[in-house]
Parts: structure tokens; sequence; C-alpha cells
């Protein structure tokens, strides 16, 4: 699993921003106000608590791990992987992939081949891989939808703390030259929601659900692969068929397209 | 059906973190003001009883209930009995079974193996197992709709109130240094209507549909396993497809799953 | 039909409470006013009139007397009326349940035993009464649309309401002190926006949503039991595929469930 | 195509309702400031251009022409034609609907006839005209999604200009007392871009969206009755098909349906 | 790949308009503020960069290319040369074909003919290319993703900024008569936010989903007839199930259509 700090370099360059935007006609210190932070923050994950079962709440912090990681489903190279074992299967048979199983990194894959080498029924494999692949976009589901709901909730918060600030500040209000510096405190937790909502949750639970898609889109990929290898099909036409996943597709650079149409040997 | 008190204190310590975010600068007994909350919790409530029939209004405290109730589906735990009565069937035949029935503590299990048990065919059991699950998704997403309409219009109703303070205010404006006062008790529905929506309805909604779409999943799994046990199914081809239903498949530790591949027995 | 006002109370108690709060700090009086009624009530109707074919928007009144009206669609009841019919079919054939259909009071249901007791074959039957139930839907669905819609237009006419008065106070503004009572009115029109919004149009909206929702269930539980008598399906399936619509279900009350496992009858 | 002007005198309706009162507390030529309305219709439509190829939106004229014409699909009509065509076609065969052909009125039903008299095989016929239908459908949607955009958009440029207004006149606010006049001027975008979006855009996207459902739904029931006469199905099961597509269906006020019960002929 | 220019002009006018309202009344030049410039433009992008991997980003402005680039997909000349190979085929056979695909432009028919030729089967062919239109959308989807995502952000951080200004005005007030130009300044990242969202970044995101909804209704045409070709229908046939993919169809305008119906040599 290679690291990728771009999510991180992110986060960070954006609360610099923020704090040299708010230093421009400000001081950083006056923006720190601990009641402040503590309804946002804490107010918004009490009612986070509420929304989603514990269990669920104690695997986010996991979750999180994700986004330092490079995604590195490297597609092309999961193409070539499945379509050399289809090779060999039609070569020295389904038993000679039992070998190969050891040395295949991606653990859906592996899965996979295991299942199509131990001899198990198509329509077993096809209906466990994809109650997998369901479950799987289930649970990262949940990791989304906590930080989604934390990133809808961080601005009511918010609004309730600079409510609070509000109307205590005009309840008690004798002398309206003092209006401004309370009104700036009030405003401190509308902006904390708001920067926690723009910066950190939203974003986060966006970039989990674009994970999620590719995994899912990566691993009906090689569901596919490894039904075709079963099925015993010509590992050109498995080829193409995985390629059809690819970004680009690659049938325009490859010259011996042309030869293999001339072979018309497809089954 | 054990008792998980998360929701409750997580609720508790939201209020408790408002009324000390109100005590630092003012009092709470500012913030009580029985026309503001009759306004926003009564008007809101009165809006609710017309948006559903009122049967279904009646069962809203009974689905409060699962609030402190701990989902004591043991996806786990369930995948082991359905495998064992899968291998006491293939062992001793489907009425073996009946016995076993008493002993299940899952209801829908229970209904599920007495229909396999009493010979019903798959396509009859299938449709009513699915209506049934069906069913049960929309009379739980009925309670998760009144809390969320709940949710939506508790700061509509806020608003009002605060429109009715700051219409009365300005209407009768003699003396501009009084408005502070009035002002801030405007403002105290649109308080009350954001906290109900914000700590309390919106938070309750999303928990129960949560705890729904994790019932479904767990049923499925049930349907699945019972109408595999009826097939006739090899108890470890059972046990891998509901393994696929569980949080981090257990493929990987299982040592024995490679001796299972040496076997090659799966039918 | 009986009747039912649960939902014109809610609404009446809904416009005490209003009148109430008004009456506290102000007088009622002083929130009617005639040229701010007709900008949001009529504006709004106008955009509705716009939104919608006009022989749509002429049904629509008769979609409100379904407010008070209880939805009589007993489903037990009607579980245990197809379940005789069923059994009278299975003991003296199809043609002894013609003279039943006269003594049917669910039309839907008499329309369905009609098309069985004349011989229609499945797949027809099926076609028809899934189009009524669509068409159904797509109707109720109509007159739900125009009450979402009018709640959304109310508020936005609401506020052109009030910015009419902001333009013209802040136009001709000479005397700051007489600034309150112009925004007082000027409020007015986001007051009412809002009221009919959240008190009236929005619920009746969601109100007919669940009714028609409800009437779907019931219809596709129907329609499931008819096909299954003209199938000549055991009557005691029947009654347990149909009790998986209802509520609770009844399977663990029934003491004769293990009777009828014993005998093993089920077709 | 009747003429239906409904809409249109509902757009008048409500510009004169606007206008009334304006003119109750001002005067209908202050809220004419040429640049305000430059900025929201233009600003609006500029981002309209870019959001769709410049071809849909040539179109966007026409669609215009829909909102004052009459829906003539009368569905009682169509259904007579459609069951008359069947008996026709029963008694002398599906080649002698070629004559009467010319004289059907509804284009979508000249020309599923057409298909069926030219012997086309039934999927081929179901292929081509459901492809109509969800290319019609596309089509309108394009109509419908350029004044819903709009409609989304004129508010966004109404407060931009608003905007403006406030910075230039907060940026060289040296008299207070003139703060007024600005302020007035300023919110003419947002009332412009409100009154555009909630009295025109949005309605006609409505009724756009619901012309287009109509039309839909009368679209599959002509399909469904050329399919039924291809197949050569009973006139009446014809009849009692369509019929479920109407709105209130008629079954109930025919008493000769109970002579067709007798007759049991259906097939 | 014609050019077009209607989505950059359109870009150019709406701001030439934003230039001209800004001064009527006040300098453009005290609208460029470099912090508020910053803290929306770069703000908002480190949240889009967080919201997705960086290999999406990084395809963000090849995505743009888009919007110059003239839609040359001609639905029409594509159904005639389909038309035209279908011919070919019918006449010459499959093989006659190969020689054609040098020829044809669209890439997406060029694959698809190149499979049929190859002799590839049905279900592979409609397999790939359902799998390349999906993934193609995908693709797409997320470019459209990235800018509505940048444009539901900016004015989060607008809103950011003008929180940060009022903060630090409030919090140091002390001569109010200073309140109006820090107030413009404030307001000033409200206004970009507000402007790059509704000229910029929504339009864009709309201007690539219509593209892209178009890309995948044309390449389904494509398949379409690939498929008809592949399984040798009649030329006429396929002719009439592409044009039901035509904006107004053109079957009413041919008047060898009724020549056609009297030949009835449909297959």
């Amino acid at each position: 699993m290679k690291k990728s700090y771009t999510t991180v370099l992110a986060l960070a360059f954006g609360f610099i921003l923020i704090f040299w935007a708010i230093s421009i006609d400000g001081s950083v210190t006056s923006f720190i106000n601990v009641p402040s932070i503590a309804i946002t923050v804490f107010g918004s994950f009490a009612a986070v608590v509420i929304s989603f079962p514990f269990d669920k709440i104690k695997n986010a912090p996991i979750v999180l791990k994700n986004l330092v990681t490079k995604n590195d489903n490297n597609k092309q190279e999961l193409v070539e992987t499945i379509v050399s074992l289809s090779r060999l299967s039609r070569s020295q048979g389904l038993l000679a992939l039992d070998a190969e199983i050891e040395g295949i990194e991606n653990t859906f894959l592996a899965e996979s081949m295991k299942m199509v080498v131990d001899g198990m029924d198509a329509d077993n494999i096809r209906e466990i891989l994809e109650t997998k692949i369901d479950n799987m976009e289930d649970r990262h589901y949940i990791g989304q939808e906590i930080f989604l709901k934390w990133g809808e909730l961080a601005p009511g918060f918010g609004m309730l703390g600079t409510l609070i600030g509000l109307i205590n500040l005009l309840g008690s209000l004798t002398d309206p030259s003092t209006i401004g510096g309370g009104m700036a405190v009030a405003l401190l937790t509308t902006f904390y929601g708001s920067l926690l909502a723009n910066l950190i949750f939203l974003p986060i639970a966006q970039n989990l659900k674009t994970r999620t898609e590719a995994e899912v889109n990566t691993n009906e990929m090689i569901m596919e692969g490894a039904l075709a290898i079963q099925a015993g099909k010509n590992p050109r036409v498995i080829e193409q068929k995985l390629e059809s996943y690819l970004e680009g597709g690659r049938l325009k650079e490859k010259p011996e397209a042309t030869v293999a149409s001339e072979e018309r040997e497809y089954v």
C-alpha cells in the first residue's frame, strides 16, 4: 500500500490559507475561543453519535487511514494479470492456476481465483462475489455517511452557538457600543461550523465516496475476469472485455489487433 | 434484547453542552420561555399530525424504544447457526431441523426454517420472506419519515415564532433602546427549532434509518441461508456465501480453506 | 367510508396556537393585511396554475376530501376475505366465486376477482392490475405534486412581498423612526408564506403521499391474493403470503401452525 | 391542436398582482431599473447558454409554444379508436387496417399501426416504439432542464447584483442618511431574480415536466394497444387493459360487463 | 473535431456584464482584492483536492477542452453510415465490411464494427460495448462532479471569507463610521464565491453533464446498429430503429414509406 499525501497536504494548505486570511486584518488568537469550538465540534459530534450505531462510529477513524493510502489498484496491471491467468488456464487447465494464487497481491482477485480453482460453479461464484461487493459498498457507505452527516450538522451547531451568543448579547444589552465585540464572538461558532463542514467533513465524505466507487468498479472488472476464465473463454476476448473498463481503452494503439481480426479465431 | 445507552448518553451530553454554553455568558432561565417552546414543539407537532395518518403517529413512541436496544443480530453467530443447521440437514434430512427451530432466538430465522421444514416450495418461501422484508422496511420507513419531517418542520415553526415576535416588536416600536430584549425573545423560537432539529429529530431519523438498513441486510442473509439449506447445498458453500455478508470476511484467517480446495468437493 | 377528523383538528389546533402566540404580545388584527394575503396566496396560486395543466388543478379540491376519509382498508379483514374466497374456490371451483363478488366492498378486490371468475389468463390480469395500480399512483402523485409545489412557491411569494415592501420603504425613507412599522408590514408576507407552507401545504402533500403509498401496498396484496386464487394455491399458503403484508405478522400467535407443519400438505 | 390560454392568463394575472402590490405603497416606475434587469436576465441567460449546447437552447422557444397548446390526447377517444381497430382486425385481418391509418389523427398511433400493418415482428415494434418514447422524453427533458436551470440561476444573479450594489454603496458611504435609497436599488435585482424564478421559470419547467409525463403515459398506452392488436387479442381484453390507463376506469358503469362474464369468451 | 465558441463567448459576455454593472456606480478596481480572491479560489480548490483522488483532478483541465468542441456526432449521418454498412453486409457478407472500417470517423462505431467483422458473438459484443459506455459515463461523471463540487464549495468559502472579515471588523470596532468600508471588503468574498459558482463552475458542470448524456445516447444507437448488422437484420428495419433515436423522426416526410408497406418484406 503506497502512501499518497495529496489529501493531507491540501487540508494543511487550506488551514494555512485560512490562518493567513485571518492574520491580514486581525489576530489568530482572537479566533480561538474554547467554548465556541466545544459547541461546534462536540455538539455536532454528539448528534453524529445519536445518528449512528456506536460500533459504526468506532470504525470511522480506520476509514480515515484510507485518505493517505494511494489507490494501488492499477487496473492496467490487473488486466494483464487476469489475461495471463486465462492463458495459463487455457493451456494447462484450471488446476494449474492453484500455484499462481499465492503470488496475487489483490485480495479480491486471489479470493475469486481460489473459488474458480476449487471448482465452485459459476452461479455460486457470481452470487458470492456480488454479495461481497455489495457489502463492501454498504460498509464504506456508512463511513461516508458519518462524515456527510457531520458536515451537515456542524453548520447547524455553529448557528446554534451564534444564536446563544446573540440571545445572551441582546438580552443584556445596556451599552450599544459594546455590541460589536459580542457579535464577533457570536459569529465565531458560525465560522467554525462552516469551516469544519466545507474544508474537512464534506470533502472527506466525497473522497471516501469516490474511492468506494473506484473500488467497486475494479472489483466488478475482476469478477468478470474470473468468471470468464472459469468459462474457458478465449484470452483475447477476455482482454478486450476487461480493457473496456480502462480509462482510454488501448484498442487503437495495438497494431496486432488487425492481425487478430484476420485470424477470426474468437470462440 | 440487550440495552445500549450510547444514544441516550449522547443526547444527554448534547443538552448539557448547550446548557453549559448558555450559562457562560447568560442564564439558562432567560432561555426558558413557555410560549416560544409551545409554538416550536406543538406547532411542528400539529404539522406532523397533519402529515401522517394518526395510527402511524401512535406507533412512533414504540419506535423510540429501539434507540436503547442493542442490535443483537450478531451476524457471525447467525452464520454459524445456519451452517450448523445445514450440516444437520445434510446428514439427517430436513425434518431433523424441526426440533432445532424452538431453540432459535432470531424470529426471522425461526420463521424461515419453519417454512423450509414444512416443505413449502422455494419460490413461495422466497416470495413470502421478500414481502416480509419489504413490509418491515416500509413500516420502519414511516417511523423515520415522521422524525425526519418533524426535523424539517421544527426550524420552520421556529422561524414563524421569530417572525411573530419581530412583527409585534417592530409594529409597536416606540423606544428603540428596548429592541434588544425583544429581539432576544424573538430569536428564542429559532433557537428551539434549530436545537430540536439538529440534536433530536434529524439524528433520531438517521439512527432509525441505519438500524433498518442493517436489519434488512441481516434478514436477506438469513433468507439466502434458509433457501440454500432447502436446496440441499454443501454446508461449506453456504458458509462462504454467508460470510460474504460479514464485515471483513474470514477467508484469510482460515488455514483449512486450502485443505478444502484440495478436496474439491463442492457441488 | 368512515370519517376521521384528526387531520382537520390538527390544522385547527395549529391555527389556534399561532393566533394565541400572536395575541400574547400583540393583536391579531395587526396581522391581517389584505394586500399581503393577496400576494402570498393568489401569487403562489397563479404560479401553481402555470405549473400544471388546468384539468389537474380542478381535481385538487376533490383530493382534499381524502383528508377527512378514514382509510378503511382493514388489511387484516381483506386477508380473511381473500383466504375464505380461496377456500370456496378450492372446494367448489372458481365459478362459485361469482356470487360472492357482489358482496365485496373493496372495489379493487371486486374487480380483480371478476377477472379471475371471467377466466382471463394470469398474465393479462397481472398486467391490467399493475397498470391500474401504476396509474392510480400517477393520478394521486399529481395531487401531491400540486400541494408540494404550492408549499415550495408560497415562501417565495412571501419573500417577493417583503422585498416589495422593503424597496418601497427604503426608497422613500425620510424619517428613520418610522421604519419599524413599515418593516413589520413588509415581514407579514414572509410570515404568511411560511405559515401556508409549513402548516398547510407541505403537511397536506405529505399526507396524500403517505395515503397513496398505503393504498398501493394494499392493492399489491390484493393482486397477489387474486392471482394465487386463480392459480389454485393452497389456502394456507395464500394466508401466509398475505400475512407477510400485515404489520406484525400473526405466525407466532397461531398454535395450529405447528399442526399444519405436521400435515406437510403444502403444494 | 386546440389552444388553451390558462397558463398565459395565470402568468398575466401574476404580473398584474405584483404591479398592484407595488403600486399600493410605491410607484411601478421606481421598480424599473435597466441595469438591474440586465444583470438578472442576461447574466442568468449567459449562464444558461454556458450550461447547455447551443442547439438545445435554440429549441427552447419552440417548447414554449406547448404552453398554449391544449393537450388533445383524449385518452378515452384513443381507447375507443384502438378497440375499434382491434375489432376490424379480428373480423377482416390486419391488412384491413391499412385504409384506416390515414384517418388516425394521433401521429404516434398512426406510426405504430403502420408498423403492425407492415408485418414487422412484435419485438422490433416494441423496441422502436420504446426508443421513440425514451428519446421523446429525453428531448423534452432538455427543455425542462433549461427552464429549471434558469430558475435556479436567476436568484443567484439577483443576489450577485445586490452584492455589487451593496459593496459599491458601503464602500463609498459618507452620508448614512442616503443608505436607504441605495439599499432599495440594490434589493431590486434580488426582487427580479426571485420574480423570474418563482413566477416564470420554475412554473414553466414544472408545466413542461407534467406535459411530458402525460404524453409518455399516453404513448405507452398506445404501444400496448398496437401490440395487443398485432397479437390478435380479444377486443374486450384490449379494452379492459387500456381502460386501466384511464382516470377513473369505467368498469363499474358498464352493466354489460356481467353479460361478458357469462360468456367467458376471453382468450 | 469542429470548434464551437458559444460557451466561451457566453462566459466572456457574462463577465463583461458583471464588469459593466460594477462600473455604473463604482469602480472595478475596488472589486479587486487579492486576499479575497485567494480565500475563495484557492480555499475551495483545496477542498476540491481533498474531495477527489489527485489523478482525477489532473484530468479536469482536459475535460475543459470539450467546452470548445462542437459535438460532431451528427446522428443523422451516423444512421446513414450504419444503414449503408448493413446494405453492404446483406449483399456481400460481413467480411466485406472490413475494408470500410478504416474510413469510419466515429471511433466507437469503428470499434463496434471491427468486433462484428472479427466474428465475435453478439453477447460478448453487447457486453463489451455496454461496459465501454458505462465506463465512459463514469469517467465523464467524475469531471462533472469536480466542477459541481467546486460550484458547491465556492460560496461556502466566500461566506468563510466574509465571516473572517466581519469578525475582525466587529472585534476591533472603535469608530462605527468606518464599518461601511469594512463590510464592503468582507462582502467581496461572498461576491466572488457566488460569481464563481453561478457563472463558471455550476454551468460548466451542467454543460459536461449534457454532453455526456448526448454521447451515451449516440453510442447506444451505434451499439444497436452494430448488433442489428451482425444479426443480419433487414436494412429498412435497421433504418427505422435508428431513426427512432433522431430528434423529430423522419417517417412522415418519406413518401416511399407507403411503398415499403406494400412490399411487406420485413423479416
